[in-house]
């Protein structure tokens, strides 16, 4: 039997939490232990983890762990009473920001944070449409499933969300290239925004994930967000940058990932990383904005903030400092990226790879030149490597793109077991061809 | 100087947080530990915490301190992985619901709770009417904030969210009594299903907290809920009890606050108390109803269920039992009562107490045949406690009733205290008269 499987807490699972809970791998796996960039199933196997950013420091990291029971052990409570932490993590995380982005306001989870944005956003502009990339995925409550255009009820239901074709180089719109392409793009964001007007409904900004991780860490043509936003703000919009994914120095030459762009959002969200598992989240923006917003609406958040999320959000910040993480990202990220194009010129398969630091995409292709998505084949090598002892995931609007996001102590070490069996199950699927 | 307070802190948090991030009194406290029903601030000075009902089973309890440390120092991941602690948990919370309700979704607060169970509502409903009343508060996202009628700018802007009288016994409508008034009140649900139907809006549900706790722990008439209920489920609706703050034994007779009443929801959940400050919320549901949700709608939340939360959920659920909290709530909840209705016979302005379990309401009004309410009196009365070193809050349409509401193991020498306080304070406030 293959390992980590349990079929009887699977099916005790089916009757609590339902058929529909989701679940990776065609063999769901009873994960029982993490440490480093290590995940242990029930049976003792231990699997390579190169798909979870939450556990961003490493799982169970020793210094967040601690900081975590020590707070708990002497005060959890809320903003409502003054407490140094929320302070400081606040002081030390705007630092990290453009001087004009200096005030932060904590919620606990990344769809409460693009809640918030949205909410600001609205209130500031008294606009209420949206732009997304007609693929994007920003998080579970109602507001939030609007911007899901390609997949979600709520956003087919309404009319305040309007999307953009996903700004890619690699699939690019007309045959364009370079500048050019950028322009074509951003072009689209002017065209929704004058579609708005001409449905009577307000703009009130873009909100896009400056990795457009969903949409398969895309390398975005030159140029495309800068001319994107300056669109945005003549017709009175706010930027909204969705780094729950993308942020805490995935990048490594940065630590927020609108920062490699020539241009400044007005409102960030931050989320997954942030507190290594922990709900933590949060949106920074400027402080016109949060005192405006702050003035008109009661917003309080019963755990955000409080004084153990606020000591587990230090300790991350500690590690990526005292570890060199975002040194290490660039580094052992080089180093994967290079494995990763060997790999290439070895499989028609691999159509792109892409890479930004500690997050890699490649895009799985039956033909390089027609670039007809294989799914499938994506599908097949996620679970070989399952089964291998390595963890990754798949993305993109085919299913035919696969993440690998590992935790951000990733080694040259790990990186060649993630290289060896990938061309492993690589050249299990052109032997099956 | 007041001890407790920190203007340094206040300073920089009005840089990061903002000036309109709330805080409790007029001098705001700086708390830095908290042990079962204590909070201590900078200075070391102890207050009597009879307000906060998040560190349900005390502040840094250390049973739940000991299963949070110990499973994050072992694995914190997300549901996609199996992993028992989520089964067992949810097993262990719907065991304690009426058997229809036989599935869990887990989630980390309460507004994203809500979030979920409105869009389970509407999604098998298929209607978007929501019925609450009209001095609701179920949370900060925009869905959530559109139920708050009295004061949220979400919920002056649509058309979907509809509200009735609180239904109130102590400021009866039309001069009403008992069942007459229940079935009063049951009419402007009823009401309001016709006015949704008369704008064209399908019907989806009434969403209500069985304590009606915001609204000022009521005293409801007689039949009111079951009346009501009735109406919505003719109408096609679905009854969504809102149990974030009334819930796990507050009332010391029943787990869920709805058990008093003699009609079973369709969709519960859960909040606040759940985690004992931990960030963890969640929604109890028929199965048929997530079943049909979870196909449907790509439903996934990165940090809720996590085995951390899961753990510090079930080591909550294990102090409740271990320490008899629900008949402490009983017996010391009766203590409490009896002292309050001691302090109705001597001060004219406590115009109603009320009292559930471990749960009180004073209602001020500066004339008991007029109930004019006494909102002056009782900002004075919150603010003198704190001074004497215990901590409550005030609620209500008019901010005139002092809400009560201490961790679970408040015992009858901590209620001596508390009443001593409230008498001086009371016997002060009738001085200055």
């Amino acid at each position: 039997m293959i390992s980590g499987t349990n079929t009887s807490l699977l099916q005790r699972r089916h009757k609590v939490l339902g058929q529909h809970s989701p679940l990776f791998y065609d063999e769901p796996l009873n994960i029982v232990r993490g440490e480093n960039v290590w995940l242990f199933d029930v049976d003792g196997k231990r699997y390579l983890d190169v798909y979870n950013n939450v556990p961003h420091v490493g799982h169970s990291h020793p210094h967040v762990v601690e900081a975590l029971s020590l707070q708990a052990s002497t005060l959890c409570t809320h903003t409502r009473y003054l407490h140094d932490n929320v302070v400081r993590y606040a002081e030390r995380l705007t630092a990290t920001f453009d001087d004009s982005l200096s005030m932060a306001m904590f919620t606990c989870t990344g769809s409460e944070a693009n809640e918030l944005a949205l909410r600001m956003a609205r209130h500031v502009t008294g606009g209420s449409g949206i732009i997304v990339t007609d693929f994007a995925y920003h998080g579970n409550t109602e507001a939030v499933a609007e911007l899901g255009t390609a997949f979600m009820a709520e956003a087919k239901a309404t009319r305040r969300v309007r999307s953009i074709p996903i700004p890619d180089s690699y699939r690019a719109m007309g045959g364009l290239t370079g500048e050019a392409l950028g322009e074509a793009y951003a072009n689209c964001v002017k065209n929704e925004i004058a579609a708005f007007e001409a449905d009577g409904i307000k703009f009130a900004g873009i909100l896009l994930c400056p990795d457009f991780a969903n949409e398969g860490l895309l390398n975005v043509p030159s140029g495309f967000l800068e001319k994107a936003v300056a669109h945005v703000r003549e017709a009175g919009g706010v930027f909204i940058a969705d780094e729950v994914q993308a942020g805490f120095g995935r990048s490594g030459r940065h630590m927020w990932a609108h920062q490699q762009y020539n241009v400044t959002p007005d409102i960030v969200t931050l989320g997954k990383p942030m507190g290594n598992g922990h709900p933590l989240a949060g949106v920074v923006a400027r402080a016109d904005i949060i005192e405006s917003f702050g003035a008109s609406s009661m917003y309080f958040n019963t755990f955000g903030g409080n004084p153990v999320s606020c000591a587990v959000g230090m300790a991350v910040l500690d590690v990526l400092e005292q570890e060199n993480l975002l040194q290490n990202a660039i580094d052992t990220g080089a180093y994967v990226s290079k494995g990763l194009r060997a790999l290439q010129n070895k499989y028609e398969l691999i159509g792109e790879v892409r890479d930004l630091g500690m997050f890699f995409a490649l895009e799985l292709v039956s033909d390089r030149i027609l670039k007809e998505p294989a799914s499938e084949a994506s599908h097949k090598i996620v679970n070989t490597l399952r089964r291998e002892g390595v963890l990754i995931s798949k993305i993109g609007r085919y299913d035919n793109i696969l993440k690998l996001r590992p935790p951000m102590p990733f080694k040259p070490e790990h990186a060649d077991i993630l290289l060896a069996a990938l061309d492993k199950a690589f050249s299990q699927i052109q032997e099956e061809q």
